[in-house]
């Protein structure tokens, strides 16, 4: 029986369709490509596809989220991970240093920790590479007059903002509120703090699972898009006292907490679809003086029963609810496909230098986004392609 | 830590306050009511509320079906359970009969199994019952004359109807798909053979899920409201042919054969949504001359490599699809919480004589539908009552 | 340049299709049929699509809606036209009479008038016909012994439930509200009273348009559907004071009157959508002492200023709002196409006496049903017919 | 009784509470406004209110499309308004002249005319003012040296390209499509040609109007957010040869031509929703050979049918659908409320000397935009304001 592993690859098809190339054209044909993303099915797609190219591949994976079946598949496949799963900070940062140690050509980033440590102890030879993250960008434009080479921006590009933040989020962030809760979405009262890409995304999946969705946004411009959109727009108040699922996905820090505790219903389920776990401040909810007692259930589900009768059901522990409970699945397969693409196809771009190193930390270049656009629809549709045979 | 069967119980609100109710009122005191249903948490929930009312349930579970978590837990009770998890028909009949000497003055049946028996060795103070699915309504009907004793049919009342089987069912069938594929619906074609109930709900939730779905309906009238409802009408040839995903949701036998191996894309999805896993000839495929190989992925998902280059993969061996692969959820809690509402309210108007017996294998009575409607709108919303109090 | 009248003719394809077919095989050849209906440009094509099939038609209009241009069209055809507009209800009652003096051996009748009306005056050679709505056949119905003769209902039609009043309906009371005020549906909050099949497609329609809805419905199951599927349901008090639109829809009297004169926000428009303008009680709003005053708008806007500074807005005085105002459409012309389509069938089957006369005042048979909804599937999409040649 | 007029005005909320208090603050006390813009009842709105804040109003028409009724009420409230409804574009050119011979401080431009015609003969105290339109941005962007003062452009601002483009355009030519051909959109296919914002919210509004919407999008990245929001993608040629109905909204022309006459299904109808009647090539289609007649209906339908039987019906000769046909609407009030607020704000901006002249062409400010939004929401739901009292 084939694996979760196999079934991810063989539903890459952009991957598939890149490395098949890749084997041909070569294009990192004697450079090494230094990497620390989350290692698990999908990223091994990732990997193993750049590997084609003809690059060595030197990765390590992050904290606390390393799937040892994706480190063994990538060694079986020839590729170098340094160190496996951990928790430990001190080791991982050994990890890191021990990838830069390689003195990689290119960098495929995420979160800036790979450009910042080399700019702490730069080498000869690196052209630039890419970084995942919008918090990875803010990190490194301080460091752009230091860098003076090209860092694409993946999280930047247009596709990544409506297949992954809105559409791919969106619709897994409903699937994860009934793979945990097994409850119903119909009729719902559901508020939503955040009305960027993702807020849209959830937004929207849960109306169409006939939830009726309030939207808090800090904002007034995309308050207004909310409003015509056809969401209920409250006080944050009437917004908090009337849900039966509050959900934050805004980036911000502490969005709810314990000073919210009089307002909430009874039941009233809190789940957190942002990246860092701190924007429903569970510690402070749990510790409070109102709270009587804590029931765990199976799943993740965390009860806090309060003194006057009511209950708090937490969500994952406030980390992003997609990423918790039983059997996680995150994002779909073509969304990360979608996005794997444009790091293939923009670290292609700066190894054979079709970026101009002033360029440092900007968005994936159109032609990239259009190029990936167009081999993800004509794939699915069998529509001409909108590009000329040399584009 | 408490598990998914208490999660399971603290969410069946409506049955939790007809259990409070029935402690009160014991409508099933000195009664023995039998029953053979799956036994899995959502129906612990349902034998308890019965047993808070008095009765003296005796159950048995159903062939393959049976947890062993949920026996334990109705045991743990002080509820008789018969036999456990068994694959052996001749040991599920003798559960059944055990069930049957018990001489229970109400059942609960499901498909008729119950009721039927005892028409073999009929036995004096059954009072009727309940009957679960329009098979068993079929099968007992046509017993009528000699039964002359109230049996209501659940799956009759509207609010099964639009409640279970379209919404419930058509939302579980969407998480399904994501639960075993975590593949994309977005602009993905999905054909949906059936436009009962359930079909409705399954075409209304993939296309609020963003597929284009095409509905394939042989009763014309169903057929032009698909149509109307926004829904590709083609031939039945063009929607196997366009399809990325087909899911048959008929009730009927063979929608889906080998002799429509020629039409599928390539990398097809088939799954089932009926009820038996007679829908999609799964054996038929298997073994067609154009099938060169079979392939097994983790999680239920079985792919068929034609000899032509095409590939055909089969969700949950055609069994229904959301209650196959990893860790099923099968339909909201609140769903099967009405349901069993409707269950216990009807059995509690048999034991009360307030059911004519000559309105034998009749629907839920409407003033019960309005009880358990009214019992559940106030729950969730707070908007008051439709019903006097005497109501 | 070709008027309205042809415009729907050339688009009511089905009728196009029988009445090509009627020519060859006049149905009516030798009869007469009588009818007293809505003469306006729809109306002409079905009646001249009788006339095709052999029928001496003979007609008046109804109170207060009959178009001279339609009256003049018919005459031009040959058929026979009694009277033309008028408001006096003593000349609609002799017109009436007149129509029967014909000695119709088929009635189209609506509301039951003339059915009444030849019971009052029986003649010889009646067979049976046909009556369109909802409220005829309860009037009907009382009268069964005494006509002993087919009387096909078309409004209990599925077809006509789902075609008409939920799709058809709810789309033209969005474009209603849309003609005549030209204010933005987006974001506001609308209130619909009723949810049958009218208010469903009303609520359906305005949600899609991204407006919040609020159902108030006072059957439970119903109430139940509406939350399911989506809708806010509260309180009647709150459903409206958080209107920025109510629309009517029940079929009731006094849904909405001046003792709601409190509730009411400020600049809210008051709609109904229902048959009769009954539901909304536009007089005792007007004379209200909390009125100050009413002002009247073009386009059939009417703005009652509240003494405390509210204002409400009355569309239309409370008549069916997708028939007021400035250049009303009515429903679309395809789905009065269906509505005639299903006439023409039932007429014809009455004809042919292949209607049991023991079946007086019950719905369209189901062949007739699937027939109509047959051709128009097949008509728009080209997917093959579902009825064998002989059906 | 009141008129259109006054039904506009008093639902134009926003610009009612910035008149008010404009009659406080004054801030174009002393200053003339010359603007040459449509003249119909919303742009009287807009006139009325930048006169209560002091200033002087010359006004003048555009060719074609003045209203005399507006005229007659701008002069009625003591505006200067030039000229009067014409179609000779020299008259036009002298109206335009005799603006700005009163030498205005202030200039709300549409298409840059006006600050076009000021460079060739400038005047001293000029401050800048505002562009409508994007086309008109263009125009001016290559006069920014010369002008070298604050040109704000109102199209460019988010609230214009989600509540304007998007919804308000989306949704009128749905209506459009109903006030003019009183069809059903429920189960035919539309192919819309364009996916920017005004082509996103127009197959947005088809949907939700159960019609199966094809979208054909030139730009790869646009045609993959197509596809994912769920949206038939496929070749021009399928598009168009399954298309019921057609709508271009690309900006370009030609989009439709007689070149694809023989891809036409019999009764096709064709409309466009771009802002200038280039799109469809109306003129190449009526004088093709192919064409064997031309049939014209009253309320902007013509029908053209080809020798081979088919038929095209194109609405309103191919202008923009939503101001042609019977009683146009065009793009709701609330809409051009919201465009009209941010007209306002900018020009108060320049007049104050808020806005850098080194900013010459340029997006409105995002401070207005959030005030604009921020009046916008709180007035509509009653929720609090996102800004401090001093923002």
């Amino acid at each position: 029986m084939l694996s979760r592993i196999d079934w991810v690859i063989s539903n890459c098809r952009l991957l598939a369709g890149i490395g098949a190339e890749y084997e041909q054209t070569q294009p990192f044909a004697g450079l090494t490509i230094g990497t620390g993303i989350h290692l698990e099915p999908k990223t091994v797609a990732l990997l193993l596809t750049l590997a084609r190219g003809g690059a060595r591949v030197v990765s390590t994976g992050n904290l606390n989220s390393t799937q040892q079946s994706a480190v063994d598949h990538l060694r079986a496949h020839g590729l170098t991970v340094i160190g496996g799963p951990t928790r430990d900070q001190a080791v991982h940062d050994a990890d890191l240093a021990e990838v830069l140690s390689h003195r990689p050509d290119l960098i495929l980033d995420n979160g800036g920790d790979l450009f910042a440590r080399y700019l702490e102890n730069p080498y000869e030879g690196l052209r630039g590479g890419t970084e995942e993250t919008t918090s990875g960008r803010a990190r490194l434009a301080l460091l752009r007059e230091q860098l003076a080479m090209p860092v694409l921006v993946i999280n930047d590009s247009p596709i990544k903002q409506f297949a992954e933040n809105r559409h791919a989020v969106g619709q897994s962030v409903l699937e994860s509120l009934m793979r945990i809760t097994n409850l119903v979405t119909n009729g719902r009262r559901v508020t939503v703090f955040g009305y960027g890409s993702c807020g849209k995304g959830v937004a929207l999946n849960l109306r169409n699972a006939h939830a009726v969705v309030t939207v808090v946004e800090s904002d007034p411009v995309l308050r207004l898009e909310a409003l015509l959109d056809g969401f209920l727009v409250t006080s944050r108040e009437e917004a908090l006292s009337s849900a039966d699922v509050v959900i934050t996905v805004t980036g911000a820090r502490d969005v709810v907490t314990a000073a919210d505790l009089d307002l909430f219903k009874d039941g009233v389920i809190l789940a957190n679809a942002g990246h860092f776990p701190i924007e429903i401040d569970v510690p402070g909810l749990r510790s409070d003086a109102r709270v009587a007692g804590v029931t765990a259930y199976s799943d993740g589900i965390e009860v806090l029963e309060l003194a006057d009768g009511r209950a708090l059901r937490v969500l994952g522990e406030g980390h992003m609810v997609n990423l918790t409970g039983p059997r996680p699945l995150g994002n779909s397969l073509e969304s990360m496909d979608l996005g794997f693409a444009l790091q293939a196809r923009c670290l292609e771009a700066v190894a054979r230098g079709a970026v101009d190193a002033a360029s440092c930390v900007v968005p994936v270049p159109a032609d990239i986004d259009a190029r990936v656009a167009d081999d993800y629809v004509t794939g699915v549709t069998g529509a001409p392609s909108l590009l000329s045979a040399a584009g």
